[in-house]
């Protein structure tokens, strides 16, 4: 069954592939509902179907964003949840990773555009993204209750790793050498690095999640 | 002497201080010249002494930051010349860590809106930007090279330390409990374990840079 706006309806996927080209070569302001529906192949009218303006069809976008990845680490999180704290991290770094590569124009956008959204709809993508704040934290609790980690300041830490993720998007080249086996290796080496841990993973020998 | 739009001309330092303000809190987009002289306890007219757009506006803005953290940076460099070169990359991380707390406004509002200069002034904006990325890499070169860090990718962890650091204007909060030589101090040491230094700083015994 395709339900007019989910993810198996064509249309929507068209629209929404557009709206990402556009939002990530030209920016959200430089952006109009009319280019939006030219780039998709529709008429502008057509739209209305979809979303009444495009701050509503950029909060969709970012909020669907924000649901894949989410449940996409809950995943990834449950099939370690009785491993040590250091796997947790592991598999948390490798997931933001993966997405921030592989969808590095999307993830880009949150992270320029959000301040374009309106207040309520500003706050409630906040909320739901402060779920990978809230799981990190976790994550860095049990390692440290666990003594597995060493940090004398854990907020300080988070954010840091937090944010060398999420900023991946702006420096990934889709053309360069890098791929994102590599990035996911060398990140899950500095995020160990950075709690403390001089167990090091030993390269090739892991199982890869990416 | 003072030189009409230097930053030693009280008008400019008004539009200027203005025009942080504005933009830190509205955005780019959202702004316009009018409201900029207005907060400036200016006539509209009163500003093209100083710029011909707003966009002149922002490139002066960005380019002014950007010069002065790259003359800090050399300054607090030149002091450890010819120390270890994790001395250099503490010096490195205290500025760049000192300027995105104290100056977060300008800092966040250069990570967000380089994309609304044109293309002339936006190339030669990151060009001038690119000096903190290869000053990062001189440093790790070197310590890489006498054997004081050990890194596979250089260019992923050069980028997760970049990055780190220019996202603190994001989440610093002036209100919160954590203060810029904290910030610092943590960051010192996440630095150095990023780069595979075993040799942790101990807290509160080293001279203090910021």
């Amino acid at each position: 069954v395709r339900v007019a706006g989910s993810n198996r309806d064509d249309t929507w996927v068209r629209i929404r592939t557009a709206g990402v080209d556009l939002l990530f070569r030209q920016g959200y302001e430089a952006t109009n509902t009319r280019q939006l529906a030219e780039a998709a192949g529709l008429k502008p009218g057509s739209l209305y179907y979809y979303f009444k303006s495009k701050e509503e069809f950029l909060h969709r976008l970012l909020v669907d964003l924000l649901e894949e990845i989410l449940a996409d680490l809950d995943a990834a999180l449950a099939e370690v949840r009785d491993d040590p704290a250091h796997r947790q991290l592991d598999a948390f770094v490798r997931t933001l990773v993966k997405w921030h590569v592989q969808r590095r124009e999307e993830t880009f956008i949150a992270s320029i555009e959000i301040r374009s959204l309106s207040q309520d709809r500003h706050e409630s993508y906040i909320a739901l993204r402060d779920r990978f704040d809230s799981t990190l934290e976790d994550i860095l609790d049990r390692g440290i209750a666990e003594g597995e980690f060493s940090l004398a300041w854990e907020g300080i830490a988070r954010n840091a790793i937090l944010t060398a993720l999420t900023a991946i998007s702006g420096w990934y080249d889709p053309r360069g050498p890098l791929g994102v086996e590599v990035i996911a290796d060398e990140f899950v080496l500095l995020t160990r690095r950075m709690v403390g841990m001089t167990d090091e993973p030993r390269r090739g020998t892991e199982p890869r999640k990416v």
